[in-house]
């Protein structure tokens, strides 16, 4: 199988080129790049010298070439290569926003500012997360892979809102990412010494992960949620790390505790919420509910396709701390990919994604 | 006059020296250290060198010495020094929790596992945030410098708790620290290859912060509060981020606002918050409130004495989010009790404090 | 086949587990632990959980069920574990310096302090560096894995030395590692503060190493040479990068160059130089010559078993710069001494160290 | 005093601020910039609220409102504004290579592709290096800053030059940088994870800092030398490590030493060798030459205006290793530039530049 890829030197890219190198069913790859066509790829990416020699082209000729296409863009570029994609009859999996809205364009609109310009084409899209919707994926023609900051809010999330956990309030998502989130391009704000060694919030209440997750959550709610999301940029090359605040419900709530350590019935709630969690992802291969006294962490999922939880009660007995650990080039985004891939394929779903995660 | 520092060769102790030797109204230290006593500190600390040059000896010694200790010690070691403070008639600043907790020890005694050996001391000592205690400090003889994670939290959640700002609900802390924080001793947790280049909470619930935070924003509030407390370890080696999320008073909320951008009714609330906070901190030397549009960010503060604090309000419209950025190290320890000192010995507040931060 | 690792919770042994987990040929591992034994491997190490389930027993058990043992302990302690491995007739790979010096026990003992106890093991063993004893790797029943910084010296170093490249003078061998390379005790001078953001030589011209490099050069030179090496850590969690100072041969030797740029004869040079190092190399799967202009770094080799070599000449004309980069817990450790099991069982050489390296 | 800085919101202009925003003569800044003309200073580096603000103009006021100029432009821009504060009068001070070559035009247009415009102005400029041009400095019409790297090499280089310590072979000179070096444009190569937690070399052979090197070197050697600059990019911030491989004349050439440890005679060669050091150093406020056993580190000098320096032997008994470091954005750029102006004002020569360095 052939494997196309637009947008081939972005971060995005390369990490889909890193993690598809060994894959057995791929036998070649297609690569497109608007920066570099007709330059080498190994010489955009030096570290790939001995692992891949391929001349980049343009996307029209890798859709030609292509068995499947990953359409690895900026906001706003995809749809016109997913409409080429599907007229020639093969899935194009969308690394961009472009496909993760359906039908609705107007949240789509008013946080991208941009239209439709194939409307059906939405209509068919698959939001690609597997934990939620892998039999879509299965039969799924376009593929929008979640962004990285809703895949680790939404694993952390959807167990309790599908088991009722989730009380009246606020639901509220702190997540800090590494820096690779922000792309190849050398801004201002990644240029190394205005960010190393330096913790910040960006896009207080502007992320575009917003709605994203919003509409994901209340999806699997079927109602109305309050949820906050506050992004932050640590000084780290990967990893999203979301710490996220569920209202309990009533029936879970228990009483405020002044005084250390927290009480048996905490001890026990938390056993009862742990077997929730590990229950809804006893079949998942990539998603570690994490023993009781674990806590998630970038760098136990550094380079691997892992989403790992963690949960925690405390003192004030109102809300269920989730945690979630992934590296955002890998599940929150070109391993994601790979994953819906081989399902869509029907590959065995971990191919290319056995990796150990480097913890050092 | 003349400064004794007790556990001189703990990171706070050093830290201490770093910015009082340019301090002009100090003439001299005496300096105790138990691991290093009869060595050298600029042994210990080679870049000292041509700085200072002193003999490490006791607390006994120290405290005969100086006309003010400093007590920097792990949690219960104070006491005693304190008392011997106490009775040669000088005042004693003390870097540890021992003293910030007031007459209730019982709080102190089930999140330390300690108890009180000198009650009285504890009555009189105050808890040195110089922007709500200036006036006590004043003529305290006892001054618990408070914690790095309670300063960054309270300066966040003050002008909210004072002004009728916060809501019904529950107050969420969200923290990070570099890793300075922790102190000189090389654990395993913060052995380099285990921390850096990722991002991790600690202590979710079980932080003895948390019983710090929630007595003094309480006792301002003078009612009970729900608050949540977590904190972090970020890969760098100094600053501590508080993202905290304050539930809305009533009168504050505004419709959930589904699209982008934000309303003009939730600027217009944006900039009344920002007016209150900045009014609050108008006469405050050491505490920025930035102008909107200026996120609060660790590398800001690097090294110096401030407390940056940027306003956020976000599409749920239920929610005041205020991020707070100090360094862990200066305002979060010994140049607030630096601040506090000044305060005490009627110097200009801002002496020895005056860096600029150290953005790169 | 079983693999056996004695010191399975340092972090060489954990670094073998994380590249021979993907090894289609091993069907399980054995593990000693002596700090953790009776423990869970994955308790020590919770980054393998959903990948290896193993309980840490001692080294006498791990060499009883093994058909191979990786022995990864201090120096001076794999003496014994390999005279057993002998008497039970399986290979020993050593991870420790132990078992480098061959016969040569006056040069080990001077800088180890030890003395060897059984001598005719160290008579048969191999100096594991496949790029120079591939044939003897293939019968050997015991190997010294090479040292790190010694890996990137060498294969830095040998194509000039058998070339006749190398000069009158001394080579100077100026390296930088991460901090891995200290491994997983946590010691003062790799606390996080200690050492984040900083750089410092240390053990300037003491490191063990230094008779490893001048031994080895000196077999492949078959005459005396005079060599400095100086180590360095980094600020970065892996990698070595080696600038490699060789005085060229008089034939080599260009005119000194005031002026910028470089002439015509220093860039002929560099050309012949380069196809010399390539050729040398032309069948090694895992060094690469970088084309000229592309300098070494280490992120290029990240958690990579490749040795990446560049080739500098400069205006004094006096001397080629070699720069090598390597993982130094990859191809300085544990991917080197998998190659070396790959060439002993005539495994594919290349067989679990075939990833991609993690650029970014 | 009013101090006028051209090139304001650089790295070098910003750190200029910092240091000078403490000295007592300085009464007011005129500050210009080309990117940021009409704005305010402050709102570009947000971290310098509450300390300065000031309306950014350009060179031409800034020259007439001060009475001093620094000039902080890239290579080629500085002769038309020090021929400006010529004609008015004050001394200029560049911080760029443009009055580093005095007379020596040929050589500076071959590394800088540049020719004078005013020839007559770089035949009275000084090169600003206080240690070895004091007397100079103090009636200097124009100060020519030193580079950074220059700073760190011949601080190590200068005793053993005027000593004759150095004997015939090759200098070597192996530097690293912290990434502010590269300045506060955002390339790609200084992109956060393309040089977070890596080495690399650059330029090797062909950086500009090398015929200042050399220049200097001659100049004191009052013969030719030879000598080698490697300049590496490090994953740090701040700070310049060079290790100087300085080959021994004859006299101080001790026997090679194959067996560890070092020989009584290499121990009594290095107790001269740190004498001469320690004595030529002996009356200089900003060079420490560090005990024996004390290796130079970057984090030793992180924000202050220290070059550390310490010495060692090893075992080849050919080489002097003189390692030096400093702040490459304080003694390697504004606060070597600050130290010349307290010297051609005749002010105290430590005034502003008397900070503890910041170790942690």
């Amino acid at each position: 199988m052939v494997v196309g890829i637009i947008g081939a030197t972005g971060y995005v890219g390369a990490e889909l080129l890193r993690l598809l190198y060994g894959h057995p069913q791929v036998t070649g790859f297609s690569l497109a790049s608007v920066s570099f066509e007709g330059e080498q790829f190994e010489q955009v990416y030096p570290h790939f010298l001995k692992k891949i020699s391929a001349r980049l082209t343009n996307a029209a000729e890798v859709i030609n070439h292509s068995d499947v296409v990953f359409s690895s863009l900026p906001a706003g570029l995809s749809e016109e290569y997913a409409q080429l994609a599907a007229e020639k009859g093969i899935p194009c999996i969308d690394m961009s926003a472009d496909f993760r809205f359906g039908d609705d364009e107007t949240l789509y609109g008013a946080w991208y500012g941009k239209q439709y310009k194939y409307p059906h084409l939405h209509r068919h899209a698959v939001y690609g997360l597997p934990e939620l919707n892998r039999e879509l994926i299965k039969t799924a023609s376009i593929i929008g892979n979640p962004g990285c900051y809703p895949t680790g809010a939404l694993l952390a999330l959807l167990p309790a809102i599908q088991s009722g956990v989730v009380g009246k309030g606020t639901v509220i998502i702190d997540s800090a990412s590494g820096i690779t989130g922000a792309g190849r391009e050398p801004l201002q704000s990644y240029h190394f010494p205005e960010c190393a060694d330096s913790l910040s919030p960006y896009k207080v209440g502007m992320h575009r992960h917003y709605p994203e997750i919003t509409r994901q959550c209340m999806l699997a709610a079927k109602k109305e949620m309050t949820i906050i999301f506050t992004p932050h940029l640590a000084p780290m090359n990967r990893g999203i790390l979301s710490t996220v605040y569920i209202p309990l419900a009533e029936t879970w709530v228990f009483p405020h505790e002044k005084l250390f350590p927290l009480s048996q019935q905490a001890h026990d709630n938390l056993k009862e919420l742990h077997d929730i969690y590990s229950n809804f992802y006893r079949n998942e291969a990539f998603v570690r509910v994490l023993p009781t006294g674990t806590i998630a962490a970038t760098n136990r999922v550094r380079h691997a396709n892992y989403c790992d939880i963690s949960l925690h009660l405390e003192p004030s007995g109102t809300t269920l701390i989730v945690i979630s650990a992934l590296d955002n080039m890998v599940k929150g985004a070109a391993g994601q990919a790979i994953q819906s891939m081989n399902i869509r394929f029907s590959f065995e779903e971990t191919t290319a994604l056995n990796a150990v995660p480097a913890y050092f």
